[in-house]
């Protein structure tokens, strides 16, 4: 019997996070053949070429694809997501896989299922189900419905999916695959590198390793002129604090030049004493940061999902996560520096959580290579109510 | 105060027949200002350049968009919907639209809603909320989770995109515009052109005064290598009835060749003697046609929607209007000849069925543009559950 | 030492037969990969699929590429360029190979040359420099100056060709590949096969052994509205001959539908006794057929240049073929009936012409191989004037 | 009679400086109507976002295109000359002009030329006939095959256009169009404007009204990979002089990024005293800050042109301006830091040099408007040999 041929689409640098376990397992799954897309973001140096870490870490592209428009603004957004769907429509029709796998809700993952599902190939859709109130949440639902097979992060996300009119026997819940990497190092005691002798970035040589705060704060799609003004907000309240903090580049959504441009003139103008800037990290050694922190600070879905499992005291801020799944260790803030002051120095000091499986127990990847290569694979869907 | 400006989008002829009342009011409306906006098949000869009708009923494009990739197959339907997004984004970044309209189920309508939803400009979904067991559901249901304000044709309807997960508010049963266009040709007591001298078409000419039937048969996607055998199968029933039948070429989806080269071949070989073809028809006289007509034949939407309305027996074929609601003057037979052959027989020698107003009561257009001029349009929301 | 890799870009039926025997001498070649990629309406029914014929002769495509939009108008030739180029610039991206090969003059083929080109790949064209006074020569001799080898039909053209600043020694004459094909057949005695029973076709069945005509006539793009009017004055020339003549549907050029409306609407009204029909035809059955002929009658480049080897004569029509090199077997006349059909019956009647060797000797193919193996492959240039 | 509607498409930054007093001069003509196009590059952030300028200037945008794909190697520009061409295509057929001006050779104007020609609409060139060396010399012999009319900057590039094949009749010396602009402030005796309080920029506040260079170096398409090395050449160089210096960003072009990356870490690294950065300027104040400098150093085209008027000394690195017509003010010297520091040194203490009229007198703008009023427009061409 030839192997199953799974396509799997990566568009940008968190998402490859969301997906390497399972990548790794359908490589190593003796009845699937990975066919692995590097598209979007995870081509551009700019938003830290991700395709190096995959291919690093042994995978290698069947195609790569360039789509991305320069603006980062709706408008190029929107382009963007058109030539995606031209782009890979091309490569599923040279590829012929026999399912193509998306992830998550980035505004391009669209034009990933859309290319599969209306060329007739069962499209596997990963992490749907969540909330959280921007355009995000219209892509995520949308792939829902376009999608054939579901593998959801939670018992939450799980029930909203059927919800949604889905088959319950092809919505499973496998847990989310960024919670195996959490697990596998979660064991190590030390953070065991230097961030700044490894990854080099810009601003202060800090002395880290009496604890340290991580700040990874995104634009927020439909509210993309304030964008400028957030980052402000946050920028103020971390260079009060008295403790040494890593801040990470936002990904390449509209108004990231907003958020771009408001840490770039900030560090020109007031050069902060305390933060040090990175622009990418490899996702392994970017969870050892943070389960070695004291505290992160930002709207990554990192401090949601990752943190949960890590016990890591995180400081959300604004809507992004809005509605989200959350454990106890988030400590939702807006926008106001002063609120973000407080709550960051307060967690700073506080207990690390216990450990919480809600987005899983870390055996995703296999789990999903698993229900890749033994489930029933088809196109033909209709709403079950 | 500014008129509001609506955009609405018609990528295809039946589409303009579900939104012509509506354009006609939204037009008419004091605080409206309508954007027309002409794409896709609408532009093309070979699918009945609707473009045509539409200037000729009074109304001026914006925007016309050629976005048709040839080929008809599912690789190139995916294309085209990328090469709209890019196309219709641009179009709505120029017209700067205060709400963009997109109408029901067609592939390429999707490309209208992710042009506007990721440019934050309200999407408006006619339509929404049916079911029917294609691809043309997957993208029903994912215009849905895109649009902001849902305007459904019936209470069932209405019902299902509230279980979607949107909110009641923003769902409302306008009924459906199409049949306001059969409400203003209803009263006619005859069929007041003869339709063989005013359209040409081709094949036998027809003594059709005594009673007739109409055939109007797509392809269905997900099946489009079945197409030319379910079409021949249709084709062989009609030929051996006794009366005479007006067949209507089909639209251009995928496999719409398979469909095509059935009919021709059939034609170039067979010679039928009671059928005659058209490629296309003003709406208003198609009406007219199926309102004096014994019996509608095929897969047509207006056999479940149009004629429920004008009490018309219809026979239904194959899965392309599944799970549809639906009156009782529709017949379902599945792609069998002589099943095909014995309930259009009956159907044409049976009475009319009294007129059914689930698909609305005519008066739609002008509600439509009444809830675009007064109700709140956002971009921005979040699921229900 | 590896391979090079040649990437040819076939992109219309007629281009297939222009570069046949090179295909195949690139494919035999010891030093030689071929990458074939096969696009735009050379994948498409409507146009006589030409992929077909060319994966039943023994070649495999690396790539399929859906570009053609439809309308068939000089608006959407444009776009299928603009969407080719993107197209074909990701075939380069993942194929990469060591020299594209672009052919002649359709207005797709600069989408190749921009690709190569501006990847910096080594871009050869074939059948540079000739002369015929339409858009194709604009985007022929755009191309030259985008190519970096030249590989001339016609001593005449390689002189154009150096006149246009080329590097003398990039400018080679190896004679036409179609030859080729012509010597292959040339020196069979009779019509081997039965093109009716063959071919299928429609319109009359034609009592042709005793001798029969060939009509094939093109749209031309810059005045395709007059592409109807044209056609008409063929068709009614044709139609009082009394002698069966064989007719080919023309090509995808803007002013397609025009001339397949002409040829339509005759063949409806007038239903012409002695023409039979042909959507296309393998290339080598095609010069058979040209070869056992009378007379060409048209505008196809196949009269100027296959004819001159065979020997056949040809009543060239209007200004398509405008001073392309020709043999003394082509008369060249105006869109007028009269003058038409003058020429066709004195044609008919009038013996064959000496083999002429002005665009090739039957051996390009291999000279195309062996240069394409040996030459120096670069792809900085500048002009030499 | 209705205005002859002449559309120019501006693309970049420095294509505005090379077209403006046209831009003005058809603004300004009683039988003509402009139609601005901005795309491209012109309207980023990255690079200046010329729009704001353009339209600071008074001139309204009749569309705006978004087109460039992010990535910033070969394979990226030639998908968005791809895509430039699909959304200039479309521009065109809306807005339907009497003509289409194509500026020069930067990679994305020929698509500005293929939605012209292929359209049927008079392509005038601007800038053809010159010599380079690169890519863009392909590019814009290209153009010229593609273009009707011909208004080029010297009698050089005339006799070269002319050689290419062109009707003579329609190939005009104007002048270069941005001679005008310096001819307008060359009268002006003091820089009247602090660069750096008025436009910000990076680095040292330098004392630079003793004396100034301005460098200005672009990455070399074919070469790019070199890039880096390059501009480290000249930042060694640089950085070795005593007196202060002008550093400018370069623009789009594919390796921009070796070039902006070997920038940004010399400055992070090195902390250069006498060296300030700007991004951007008003093109009159740039043109100011080139008249009164003492020597321009780099690759930039405005070292040959402006200069040339201005009488500036100007050290050419490298290969891009190759072969372009030069007035005795250029001094050509390879990327060797050692070579670059002392041709800089010398011309830094040399004179000034006189005016020389080869790339035109300061007229060209108002030579242009008239003719494009007056000639006959057509775009039916034929090779003249």
């Amino acid at each position: 019997m030839p192997k199953r041929k799974i396509c799997v689409v990566v568009t940008a640098r968190p998402s490859y996070s969301r997906i390497k376990s399972a990548l790794t397992a359908i490589k190593a799954h003796p009845t699937l053949e990975l066919q692995l897309v590097i598209a979007g973001s995870a081509l551009l140096d700019r938003y830290g070429n991700a395709a190096d870490f995959i291919e690093r870490d042994g995978f290698k592209a069947a195609a790569k694809v360039f789509m991305v428009l320069e603006g980062e603004n709706p408008t190029t957004m929107a382009k963007t997501t058109g030539i995606g769907v031209m782009e890979l429509t091309n490569v599923f029709y040279n590829l012929q896989p026999d399912a193509v796998v998306t992830i998550a809700d980035r505004f391009e993952t669209i034009a990933t299922s859309i290319a599969a599902a209306y060329q007739n190939i069962p499209l596997v859709h990963i992490q749907g189900g969540e909330v959280t109130g921007s355009i995000d949440e219209k892509v995520r639902h949308a792939n829902t419905k376009l999608a054939d097979l579901h593998l959801v992060s939670s018992e939450d996300a799980r029930g909203r999916v059927i919800k949604l009119g889905e088959d319950p026997e092809k919505v499973i819940n496998t847990g989310c695959p960024s919670i195996d990497l959490v697990k596998e190092i979660c064991t190590e005691e030390n953070l065991n590198f230097d961030p700044i002798e490894k990854y080099g970035g810009v601003g202060e040589d800090l002395d880290w390793k009496k604890g340290y705060a991580v700040v990874m704060q995104h634009p927020v799609t439909t509210e993309y002129k304030k964008a400028r003004e957030h980052i402000l907000e946050t920028l103020e309240a971390i260079n009060k604090l008295d403790f040494p903090v890593f801040w990470f580049w936002p990904n390449v959504d509209a108004g990231s030049d907003g958020t771009s441009n408001g840490i770039r003139t900030f560090r020109e103008m007031v050069k902060p004493k305390n933060i040090h800037f990175f622009k990418n990290m490899d996702p392994l050694d970017f969870l050892r940061l943070l389960k070695h922190s004291r505290v992160l600070v930002g709207n990554s879905s990192a401090g949601i999902r990752e943190c949960s499992y890590l016990g890591v005291p995180v400081v959300n801020l604004g809507t992004r996560q809005n509605r989200r799944l959350r454990g106890k260790n988030v400590k939702d803030v807006p926008h106001q520096r002063d609120r973000i002051y407080e709550a960051v120095k307060e967690a700073f000091h506080s207990d690390k959580h216990p450990i919480s499986q809600i987005y899983g127990d870390g055996d995703a990847g296999i789990r999903i290579a698993e229900i890749l290569a033994t489930s029933e694979l088809s196109f033909s869907k209709t709403i079950s109510y």
